[in-house]
């Protein structure tokens, strides 16, 4: 069988922003300013920057990426969950209920969320299109591996396929770190 | 066949000191004052910390690791080696030849160390009459693989059998948190 091979991108913590939050965090009226255009379809990388508090400790230089969503979601690395404070919960993005709450600084307010704070599941995204030619649908399990002196195979990758998807798997910094990925590398589909 | 469970133990950023080194960063006559033996025979985590400093940025608190060595030798991880401003050089503990120098402030002084910085290649370390009943010779290389929401297969780890060794598999924090590892889990052999 021909080797399927996977781009593989590299996400560092970041938060997605509802309206509300940012008008409270960046003032009234504010919008995101685009600085760089993201793989996936109408995502983007903002100039916009918040300090991320929690019980222990705060992270500042955090990224805000566009566009607006319906609920502001953070997304950390392990790491940052012991720096902050908050406990490790582990979610595919959008899946928010009962996840930690966080305190948000921007250039002219602050939030405290209630809910909201996730470590991100490593997925695989693709077009619809791509998912038929590979042989996956939405929602499948898969491995992938790189190999090299940190070879790794990265297992229970949630594959998502949608008409607005594009070919990209999703590590974080410490997941691609563990395995010496860059930004760009590309990994093996395991049979 | 008998399913060969591998204990797990993390290593966070740390350095060994010469004693040369550790007179000129703690002065003269200081001795490692041992907060806590590790597991590896030996082997203890110290009260002495130190600051490292690259030509990007520096990191405090970077705990020395007992007891005294030939050469010098700092374990940083990844993400450190973007922070301090280094190349990213993964060694086996004690080859440290071309690896980069780094700047070393201690309590009394500070030491240029023209080598000697590693990102410490993950390790299963096994007693001589272990690696016997586990069928490992030193210098094999094994895959331990780690199961659950971030599974992941660490493949490439240099098996090291010896009469001062003792059963433990060595991630650094950054491997262990892609597989949600925490110290005391354990992990299995893959055949």
């Amino acid at each position: 069988m021909k080797e399927r091979k996977v781009l593989i991108n590299i996400s560092n913590r970041h938060l997605h922003l509802s309206a509300e939050d940012l008008e409270i965090l960046f003032g009234e009226g504010a919008e995101l300013t685009n600085i760089k255009d993201l793989i996936q379809p109408g995502q983007f990388a903002c100039d916009e920057i918040v300090e991320l508090v929690g019980p222990k400790g705060s992270i500042p230089g955090v990224r805000v990426i566009g566009p607006i969503r319906k609920q502001t979601q953070v997304e950390v690395l392990i790491a940052d969950t012991y720096k902050l404070g908050i406990p490790i919960v582990i979610r595919d993005s959008g899946d928010l209920k009962d996840s930690p709450g966080i305190k948000i600084i921007g250039s002219k307010g602050e939030v405290e969320l209630s809910e909201g704070t996730i470590v991100a599941a490593r997925h695989f995204h693709l077009h619809t299109t791509e998912g038929a030619e590979m042989g996956f649908k939405d929602q499948d399990r898969v491995s992938i591996k790189v190999g090299g002196e940190r070879g790794v195979v990265y297992e229970n990758i949630l594959v998502r396929v949608a008409d607005n998807g594009k070919h990209e798997f999703h590590l974080d910094v410490e997941e691609a770190n563990a395995g010496l990925v860059k930004n760009g590398d590309f990994g093996v589909i395991v049979e």
